[in-house]
């Protein structure tokens, strides 16, 4: 099993799935390919939140910025999943979650290809391909271990008795402003100030009624602001980066 | 076979692939995840226009404003097709599409679930993967017949002579106002009065110029509102739920 | 395997997999359902450059802004693959980009079709499964050697020496603006002029500042007009159909 995430849109993705299947048999399964574009960071928070669900599977994920340039192509093993993505740290934090510090990372070498524009065709795709049909990675003669990889981390709440202090990871396609403050911080709260203002807590958007603010936690267990039926990041005035203070009183 | 329908955008419906693949070797085919946000009624429509046509299959349909309060997860078993969804009718039009009132219902039970705001992957893939993969919906021990469920049902037109009174049901993708009058209402009429406006009726969108609007028979057998590479909606004024006359004259 | 390429948006393209997998055990690949709205000629341009990657296969493609007239459905044979589509013109760029002029058209027979609006579903997609388990094209009863076709084709720059001059095929979801000016007129160049104002000549899109305007061969092989993480097709005033006047100096 082959899964597939970019921020391409349309219609290359089609290209990478050519180059796939004249490769392989395998079953090929799309993530999403309309990743925020060129946004190696929110890339990376979706890709932990999704891809450990999966099976073992060859993932090749495209989002390169640095496309062109000498950056690297890499592979990583980790915990009977392969990842195939450009040396930019895309794919760490999923790595992370899988395996914790327990992986293996490998450069694919690569040169002569057809484009310096596109090697989510030209390099990501027949390399995820071998990789997914070859008994081992290092079976793959271009494929070497790494010396050095671009690592990628989110940052940490700090908890401090009642008060937690943290930042806004992402804004989800609903709106949910999700934040890095651990889903446990809200237990048996009612209501919380966030960045001084009150908001009630509640453990679903529909306990609030339409169009009203709430705090709960989110399918990833992280804190996050939320509007039933409407979008959090508006309502709460946060964007990604934001600092966020959330306090129980 | 599982199909998959929801509103959830990017990525999440990929957590719902990986829950499955996890569990089954079925072939999945994504019906669409830009339902209409939270909107049971249009997707139930949609649903309703699409899912007929696949071959029999195990379809798993989240739309789910409740999702986290104390609506129930059910599956419905109809004319050899079997759906897994939230109980707020939104698969219902399309079970009855499919074999009238001869369907049955069952609840799935669930509790102690990972989170209480993503039920399509801590619920309803896992029951859409059990269910594809038993012999029979009973032989889940989770999966009993239901007492009740939520229905969903679309208003019909009235028919009198040469006018009829119905309402739109939704605005597609191309800006078509499909509404509930038949098809049929049009049979040999060159053109028709909308809510006392008059209007050509035409066979097919380029059967009139490049701007101009029609009265014609969508794909769904129903009268719609269209403009020839343009929005009907926006051409004769009309939204969903808005009352429409259609005189022949 | 059966690809799938439409301007359908939401939800029609799965009324077509339904149909598909009624009637046929084939791998679908969706190769997209956004193509630019009832635009024939872009789609042929994404067409050309996408669909020569897979391996054989069918093509099943829908951009039909003529549906309901008296337009053929086709299907062509070209080096191993099979497309099937209105006799618009839409895969011809396709089929010679894989065959040169070596190619077969059938006309596929219809009537008393389902609809007038949506032959994706009721002429193309049932056509296309049953070209796709057919021992040969013509042992299908209504396929028939055509007689005539509508062709498609893309006008060819002129270069004269130091000199190109084109237009603007395409621009991308990137905002770049492709060009049919070959990729091989900008070798060895640092800057051009790009009707008559400079622009530096870049390898890769991150080999200029974020924000700053470049000229590259992209991965169609033809010069585009791009910025690095912005919209070329803004910043150099340019759209589908223009004229491009590009000068080594």
């Amino acid at each position: 099993m082959i899964t597939l995430s970019s921020d391409f849109g349309t219609p290359y993705p089609a290209a990478m799935k050519g180059v796939l299947l004249r490769r392989t048999d395998a079953r090929l399964v799309d993530v999403a390919h309309d990743f925020p574009r060129q946004d190696v960071r929110a890339t990376a928070f979706w890709l932990r939140e999704v891809l450990p669900y999966f099976p073992a599977a060859t993932h090749l994920v495209v989002v390169d910025p640095g496309v062109g340039t000498d950056r690297a192509a890499i592979v990583v093993e980790a915990a009977g999943h392969t990842f195939v993505a450009p040396d930019n740290g895309v794919v760490l934090p999923a790595v992370r979650e899988l395996a914790g510090d327990d992986f293996d990372v490998y450069d694919v070498a690569y040169d002569d290809v057809a484009s310096n524009t596109f090697h989510g065709r030209d390099v990501f795709a027949p390399a995820a391909a071998d990789v997914h049909d070859a008994p081992a990675v290092t079976a793959i003669e271009r494929v070497t271990p790494a010396a050095e990889f671009v690592d990628l981390t989110f940052p940490t709440a700090t908890v401090d008795g009642d008060r937690a202090t943290g930042e806004v990871l992402v804004v989800d396609d609903f709106g949910n402003a999700v934040t890095n403050v651990p889903g446990e911080f809200l237990d048996g709260a009612d209501r919380v100030a966030v960045n001084g203002e009150s908001a009630p807590v509640a453990r679903a958007y529909a306990a609030v009624d339409h169009g009203d603010r709430l705090v709960t936690v989110g399918s990833h267990g992280n804190v996050e602001f939320a509007v039933n039926r409407g979008r959090g990041d508006d309502a709460f005035g946060l964007a990604v980066g934001d600092a966020v203070t959330v306090e129980r009183r």
